[in-house]
C-alpha cells in the first residue's frame, strides 16, 4: 500500500499525458478490453499497453484477464482522491477570500454609514 | 494561451511532485514571498525557485515582483480546471453505475413480485 503522497505523485503523473487521459475518458463510459481501448488511439498497441501499465500502477485503472481478454476499468475511489486533494486546496483559498471580504465589509461600515 | 489539453498536461505534471504540492498547500492559505515559501521546505532556494517556475508555467501559481520581493499566489481558476476534469470523468462513471443499478432493479422486479 502506497502512502497518500506517493499515490498522488503517481496519479497526477498518470493524468499528465493526453493519451492516458483519453484512456481514462473512454473507461469512464464503461469497462473496455485493451484492444477496444487501443482502437481510437493514434498509437501502437505496445504503446497503449505501456500507458495502461502507468495507469494501473497509479491505481486509477484496474485490469482483469479472463481467458485471452484483458478488461480494463476505472477506479473511481482513486480519481476521487486526486480530485479531493485539489478541491481542498481550492476551497481553503476561497474561504480565505470570503473571510477577507467579510473583514473589509466590516471595517468599511463606519465610514459608509454616518 | 495554451489549449486545454496542453494546460492539463502542465498542471497535472506540476501537481505530480510532493514539494510542489507542499508549495500549493502553503499558498492556498494565502500569498507568500519566495523566501517564506522556501522556509519550511527541506531544499535549497534555487530548487524552490525551479519548482516555482514549473508551477508558474502550469498556471497554478502566479508571481509578482514589487521592489526586491517576489510574491506568489495561487490561481484558483487553474486548480478548478484540473479538478473539473477529474470530477467529470468520475461522475460519468457514477451515473453509468446508477443506470446499471436501475436497469437491474427493473429487470429483477417481475421475478421478485409474483
Amino acid at each position: 500500500m502506497l502512502n497518500q503522497s506517493a499515490a498522488l505523485d503517481l496519479m497526477f503523473q498518470a493524468l499528465a499525458d493526453p493519451g492516458r487521459r483519453m484512456m481514462v475518458e473512454r473507461l469512464s463510459r464503461g469497462p473496455a478490453s485493451v484492444s477496444e481501448l487501443a482502437k481510437p488511439m493514434a498509437m501502437s498497441l505496445p504503446a497503449v499497453v505501456q500507458h495502461l501499465q502507468v495507469l494501473e500502477a497509479s491505481g486509477l485503472v484496474s485490469t482483469q484477464k479472463v481467458g485471452r481478454v484483458r478488461t480494463c476499468q476505472i477506479e473511481p475511489a482513486a480519481l476521487q482522491l486526486a480530485e479531493q486533494w485539489i478541491n481542498e486546496r481550492r476551497t481553503l483559498w476561497e474561504r480565505r477570500l470570503d473571510r477577507l471580504g467579510d473583514f473589509l465589509a466590516e471595517t468599511a461600515k463606519p465610514e459608509d454609514t454616518p
